[in-house]
């Protein structure tokens, strides 16, 4: 149905809109069942008074061309059929329930959208976010884009681009390879839009419905989310501070015969911590003695604070076993959406192939951003600002900690990444503590949401780059307060009101 | 494995580069099966020459660290074993083909990237694209957004937006949609990278492995390939000039009970052509009688150049039947990867969750710049540009044909959209011409490449839109003289030497 009204017509806007809509239907363009936009809807999107829609819809109902039932909204009628046949006559709303997949039915949207919109409000101390402050961010890699786009006439950014990237990039990527110890040919390397289709793409091409992977747990929940989608069974391993408990996966290896291990050996999310070199050593032994592929998720491979980072488990195989992911997310902005994949060159083939279809390619724009930025030398500038800034910011949220904090608290001091991963007090549940801190204006992830199954309510996750330092103390004097009030009031009414776990209040 | 050369040490290099590998082999940092770095892999990477990378390897021989086998490069040994059990011991390259998922085998790039690097090629006078020509594009949209950005710190095009795209950006979609007749809320849009992916989607959220779609035989091929891939079958509906044959759907409706119809109704591709209203009319009732979704590609909806559009099915559907896509890539940039979806609201938070789990969401940075295109106005008056400078391209095309084409070649005259699509003379096979017309430097995709089995080898797919308008006449002429080549050689060597349908020589 189209309505365009003539504002300088002396024609009354109500019969301009009758007119119009009487023609559409004798013509044909609105067939018989059609419901007419609801007149406030209507009204609205023309900026106009709704009493004139209702006037209008009024001027058709009495030539008998729609009908009105209360529930259905005005209805075009059949010129061959009574009006009560007519209302009879409408088209149902499809019937979603059976419209939908088995993989609609196995998502559920997760809740970053949530902490986003929360996060962005000014007046709360957000520790709940997986992103950087937005002025820590390279600014400086738009400087000049304007000049060199538009007056240079240079449409590379602007056009398509091969599905697997921009071949220079990937070449500047295969140079940002070589400190993590991986010496690869950029036909082993593909852009992503962002390297959580770098997981979906996984979970398409490795994997079938029914199929196992293992993932230590807690983990990243959009991940888990991708596997749980592509109907995956997915099985956790525990983890202690030296990552994923290797030592004991062999059995279930045996047991579940997964076809791949999802992995953050790196300052790891939720927990910040490291899998040590030993266990590295063995995962990968492991992984060729039974033939399972380990997706690597190396996103916060270049912010380690103190030291070296340890070899990431694509530098020590040189077999193709390990499919690597990194992304620009959170060293340049994550509004790009970019990030990268290192995998074999068969894989690569494969995971192209895929990508093709899903979205022809990453945007042209972010690629051409982050090339001129790395290739300019901007990347290799930016990222010992960062680690310096981040470095700060970890030391000020670990020693709030150290002064606030009751006593019977535990949280750890990582090397590098985005977060703290804090044990929470007897008694304190992190489901509870979200309501209470987001009264003290405070927000945080607690635990559960890393868990495949009903556990980490003992746990919160703290992120320490998104807030100003200077908030950082306070934010972490109000969350511990908020623990304190806890503690107290539990010995009154344990139990007594369950708090809904909705991780935004 | 990571080897960092000190340019200042006295050291050589060859043992700089021994000494850390036998680091890392000690530390077990490189454990034994590990395959070092091809020689002139390694030396390439670090800049260096091959001997000296060569030498370093030979070193580590000498100390029974590494074995080096023909066909299996140099691997890191077993301490604890003879150098043959450590050679045998070497871990063979994962089973790829037992590892890809069924999905993984049911899909095969399609040809976009070939075309595009053909195109790209200053030589070639290119019909083959679905592109604009770059310098149509409106790089005023780009104008002063670093002030906007980088000085106003503006940082909303860098960072995270919602999973469904901005809101402003989706409210202003619902503006543009009001002129293609529909009058939607914004929670009836989401925002896509690229349209592609609301095809992708669809087969995701709607569609089951073993279901049936109906598509216009021929029809847009990555449309195919995405429902294929996701294990669709795909049954293809007759056109003629006025679309889809919808007066043979019912029978097929029966037959295949299928789940999905996906047409392009308007300014087909390939064929321009447009679907009649009577048919639009008839192909809704029918979707509502057997309770079949219709997923609407509506890529050229502005790009008319006689009179208007005919109204889209979107806008004739009040119950949610139809899901409709369209893109920014045809009247923008396609390299910023954005489109768009309109949908009912139920449906549209299905598409959400699952667009969140293959990337969060779409390029902040695209998002900004087109929502700022449009609401300061860019877009109303880029659009009238362009449809002027497209319609004398398409008369040029057209013309050129009448001029030069042999007299039983047929073509059509599309009122909007991309594309002639053009019948054959008789013996003259679009995959046979495709090398005579390369070899004459132009290029166009062949009608086989839009059907779902072996037919359209005697149509040939024009774009007019790429190809600068003076070199169009130049470019038709050629492709003419191809034909007429080919008609005449067919007299003699009929069928002797069989082509390679590969469309880019």
């Amino acid at each position: 149905m189209k309505v365009l009204l003539n504002r300088d017509s002396d024609i009354p806007f109500y019969m301009q809109i009758a007119g119009q809509i009487k023609r559409q239907i004798i013509s044909g363009e609105i067939i018989p069942g059609f419901r007419l936009p609801p007149e406030r809807k209507l009204a609205d999107s023309l900026g106009i008074n709704r009493t004139t829609v209702l006037n209008a819809y009024r001027e058709l109902k009495a030539e008998g061309l729609v009908g009105s039932r209360v529930g259905q909204g005005t209805v075009v009628l059949s010129p061959l059929r009574d009006e009560a046949a007519g209302m009879e006559n409408r088209v149902p709303e499809p019937p979603w329930n059976q419209i939908f997949s088995k993989y609609a039915h196995g998502i559920n949207s997760f809740i970053v959208k949530d902490l986003l919109t929360l996060a962005n409000r000014k007046d709360v101390i957000s520790f709940a976010t997986g992103i950087a402050a937005p002025d820590s961010g390279p600014i400086q890699a738009l400087a000049g884009i304007e000049h060199d786009i538009v007056l240079q006439k240079n449409y590379r950014g602007l056009l398509h681009s091969p599905t697997e990237g921009f071949s220079t990039l990937r070449e500047a990527i295969c140079a940002l390879m070589q400190p993590r110890g991986v010496y690869c040919h950029h036909d082993e390397v593909m852009l992503l839009s962002g390297s959580q289709q770098g997981i979906d793409l996984t979970s398409r091409i490795m994997l079938e419905p029914g199929d196992i992977a293992l993932v230590e747990e807690p983990s990243f929940f959009p991940a888990i989310q991708a596997l749980k989608a592509a109907g995956v069974r997915v099985v956790g391993v525990p983890m202690d501070k030296r990552g994923m408990r290797v030592d004991m996966l062999e059995p279930i290896l045996h047991r579940y015969r997964p076809k791949l291990i999802y992995t953050i050996p790196n300052f790891h999310n939720p927990t910040g911590s490291e899998m040590s070199l030993e266990r590295r050593k063995q995962l990968l032994e492991l992984a060729y003695k039974h033939r399972v592929l380990i997706l690597e998720d190396d996103a916060y491979a270049e912010l380690c604070y103190d030291g070296q980072p340890l070899p990431t488990l694509k530098s020590m195989d040189s077999e193709g076993y390990v499919i690597y992911l990194s992304t620009f997310s959170k060293i340049i902005y994550s509004g790009l959406r970019l990030g990268w994949m290192v995998a074999h060159k068969k894989a690569i083939k494969k995971f192209a192939a895929a990508k093709q279809i899903m979205d022809l390619h990453s945007s042209s724009l972010s690629q051409w951003i982050v090339e001129r930025f790395i290739l300019e030398g901007g990347l290799n500038v930016h990222i010992p600002v960062i680690c310096n800034e981040y470095r700060v910011k970890r030391d000020a949220m670990y020693d709030a900690l150290t002064q606030y904090a009751p006593s019977d608290a535990q949280w750890n001091r990582p090397r590098g990444g985005y977060y703290i991963w804090c044990r929470l007090p007897e008694k304190v549940a992190a489901s509870r503590l979200l309501g209470k801190a987001a009264e003290r204006k405070v927000v945080f992830v607690p635990g559960t949401a890393f868990y495949l199954a009903e556990q980490g309510d003992d746990y919160v996750r703290l992120n320490f780059t998104f807030a100003p330092l200077k908030d950082i103390g306070e934010g972490v004097k109000r969350l511990c307060e908020a623990m304190k009030d806890l503690k107290d009031s539990n010995d009154v009414s344990e139990e007594d009101e369950p708090v809904e776990i909705s991780p935004i209040v």
